[in-house]
């Protein structure tokens, strides 16, 4: 970079938009120079030689800290985000909650040990391939994790959120590139960080953020030479473009991008039959939730032409027009909502609830189509960010199961009616299975625990790492690599996969 | 593709050549076409239908049946893989018994569920963020996997090598890209797989071969749309070229790419003035053994300055001068030997021990180059596939850092003088953890022990996914995608991961 780039930097002031309103939204903030990048990631690099080595203790307590600090401030913070994202103060409350919730859970996995399991393998005597040295297999941290925060989750997937957590529970520093759409509240967050880890004798490099326009700021972070591994969650093509600067550095890294999913539902006709007005209900409701700004927002349901279906549809339109969605979170989420709407219409989908409205707050919508086009047109398997879903009508089961198949890869598959053992079942749990990180039996995928058991990621495109969750316990194994001491010596055999 | 195509394919002949030699060794064998290619995928997707349902007892009784039966043609399969690779009878043989071993290991934990671990999360009653569904976090198979042999191990990283085994234990099938350095063991190899897929009534798709000249075959492979994964083992350039291949698909798959590697050995003047002599003898074996053509062969000597470092050097030049390195793989290899030395020589290395020959065997060598010229030129990191090595002296400590730090990433890394536990030794060992898959304390790289702590695999350019190994009970792990079950019925919780 030159003085002049520099001096650009230095004086570029970023502004934050209220949700609502559509206003300036307080004051100005610096937006941060690649020289300022350049100093966060050197904080964070010298910070890991610290952190690291530190102990069990030392992360929980940190952790623990900041789940705190969160809490104390939660009226200004909830306001904040409010202002700054509309997403109404009942659900940041509680997305506040479950961001507590998850810096507490990843502080008593570490106390429990989870970052420093290890495989003790003693050597065995005699020739190989039956007899070896010693080895011990232990995993050690990747170093300063570059984070990049969501639009839709100012606290849960932002600059205090689960892969931050994740990342300092293994011994990670993080460099937080924070979401334009929720400024402050990212400034407000990072100002409780500072004052935590200055309380606990911590360094400030423990977690650095950035903030700026464009993708410049963001493409030098995960391109910086001090940055190990890359975490993002957000829009297919903002992941496609850091997971490529990745892969150019000249050393590539990991990356561990949470992209789109539209997350397909199917419902048998028995299923329907027994509770499908209940179901158009519950189906509703999470296709509206947060204006449809979920990455589990079912997009897609995959329906057989019956009576029951159509009786289901008729109910799930009623339930759809009665739902309020709130303003989305910014001016280009809502004109690209509309925008995939048309998309689909003029791939041949048909409207059975298409309100167009000129507002910041859409009206839900939901579409139809038959399989065929459906199989035949892949912008009909693009996801649409907002409160819609698109019904796929399909003949025989072969036909279904080709409508899966197509969507190729999604966080969640939802099947409604397998309670059954069959032959038939089993088969649509195969399917379900190859196409989705997680596969629902009752309810909506909206809502995703923060659990032992979760899995958060599914094949291309909903994630560029299908073995890796970011949220639940396993998101910790994305920031440790494997490595074995072959004959070690006492004192490292002693440290039992602890830093030492 | 076209008719002229296929009809092209149809009459290519491949030809194998006497490693000794280098003259046309056994019959011409026929090519497979683009048209082949396309059967073999189709056999292996059917296949996969069946044998991602079988449980552990079918699967382990095929393993071991495979091992059984490499074992009964062990003289015609030896014989015929010396005469392609030179590797030798005594190799070869333990070769084969490391396969068969790995075989059967592979068998004994899909027996004791390796291949089916889960993580049942019971549901919690209550609110979210700490009340959540019953979750189930199984791994399924991914699917047909491609699996590019290597030319350096005819068996254990071959036909039914380490990738196979594992693949075919987590559930999936294989089409293996056989290498044209062993041509003819690679055939035997496949028609006893397919001996024993009959005699145990499973289908010819459980595993499939191809064989051609070029990349054309490879690259179609890979990208096939019927293919799931990727395992390769060779070089850097056609593990690369085959990862982009894999990432331009519609659909990209995991690959997993075992590269390159120089794998730095560091000693302490202490530990050399302890056993320099006795050190000096294993390392010459090492650098020489299987003519250096392992992707652990110890390419680098990180050395301090000091008078035992010296006196190190001379031992390891005579122990060198004393190896007999048997003929290379093939006729590129041995012209790659001599150009790499010359490229290092030519970026001011200075040669210790160079013979030029004209001989398909070459001599061992040994290069030196002081530090400040070795962290400039990056020919100087790459490797050079045979019996050599090149010395770095270094002064201060942190410039010994710097080197490692430069090397990368390396499949291991040797520290020599650890015993003692000092802040100076903790920090070798950090810097060695955080370049390599492997870090060892004692003895030498080459020689990789199939066991439960094994790490093959580090940092680019070693590995393409760091956080895998190809070697070791871990290696399942890359053919298993977990998935979370949510609010499963009774029936499938019942199968506790197993396949329903």
């Amino acid at each position: 970079m030159d003085w002049i780039g520099q001096i650009h930097g230095m004086f570029q002031m970023l502004y934050a938009t209220h949700a609502r309103t559509g206003e300036p939204y307080g004051a100005a903030l610096p937006s941060t120079s690649l020289a300022d990048l350049d100093q966060a990631t050197a904080q964070a690099s010298t910070a890991f030689e610290v952190w690291q080595a530190s102990d069990a203790a030392t992360r929980a307590h940190l952790l623990q800290g900041l789940a705190t600090a969160l809490e104390s401030e939660r009226d200004t913070l909830v306001t904040t985000a409010d202002a700054e994202t509309g997403l109404g103060m009942a659900r940041l409350n509680g997305e506040l909650d479950r961001t507590a919730f998850q810096l507490r859970r990843f502080a008593q996995l570490v106390t429990a040990g989870a970052a420093f399991a290890h495989v003790d393998d003693p050597a065995v005597p005699g020739l190989p391939p039956a007899g070896h040295p010693a080895l011990m297999r232990v995993r050690v941290p990747l170093g300063p994790v570059a984070m990049f925060a969501a639009s839709n989750f100012p606290f849960a997937f932002s600059v205090l959120g689960g892969d931050t957590a994740s990342a300092l529970a293994a011994g990670c520093t993080v460099v937080v590139k924070a979401h334009n759409g929720h400024l402050h509240t990212s400034r407000l967050v990072f100002a409780l960080i500072q004052t935590v880890l200055t309380a606990q004798g911590l360094p400030a490099g423990v977690v650095q953020m950035v903030q700026a326009e464009g993708f410049e700021i963001g493409v030098a972070l995960i391109q910086h030479p001090r940055i190990a591994a890359g975490a993002f969650t957000g829009s297919t093509r903002g992941g496609l473009a850091l997971q490529q600067a990745a892969r150019e550095r000249v050393r590539p890294i990991p990356f561990y991008g949470e992209l789109g999913s539209i997350n397909p539902v199917l419902a048998t006709p028995t299923a329907l039959a027994l509770g499908g007005e209940a179901l158009a209900q519950t189906l509703a409701a999470s296709i509206a939730l947060g204006c449809g700004q979920f990455c589990t927002n079912p997009g897609l349901l995959v329906l057989q032409r019956s009576p029951e279906s159509v009786a289901f549809v008729q109910a799930l339109v009623t339930a759809l027009q009665a739902q309020q969605p709130h303003v989305m979170l910014t001016a280009g989420m809502r004109h690209a909502f509309d925008a995939g709407l048309v998309a689909q219409l003029q791939a041949g989908a048909r409207a059975l609830l298409h309100e167009p409205v000129a507002d910041r707050a859409p009206r839900p919508a939901l579409l139809e189509v038959d399989a065929d086009p459906f199989l035949r047109h892949a912008v009909l398997r693009d996801e649409v960010f907002g409160p819609s879903s698109l019904i796929v009508w399909y003949d025989d089961t072969a036909q279904g199961h080709q409508v899966l198949h197509a969507v190729g890869g999604a966080l969640t598959v939802t099947l409604w009616g397998m309670s059954e053992d069959t032959p038939a079942h089993r088969a649509w749990v195969r399917t379900a299975a190859s196409v989705a990180g997680r596969v629902l039996f009752a309810g909506v995928p909206t809502g995703v625990a923060v659990s032992a058991g979760q899995q958060h990621g599914g094949p291309w495109p909903s994630s560029t790492a299908p073995f890796s969750t970011s949220v639940g316990d396993a998101a910790l194994d994305r920031f440790l690599r494997p490595v074995a001491y072959q004959d070690a010596p006492a004192w490292l055999s002693a440290c039992q996969g602890q830093p030492c």
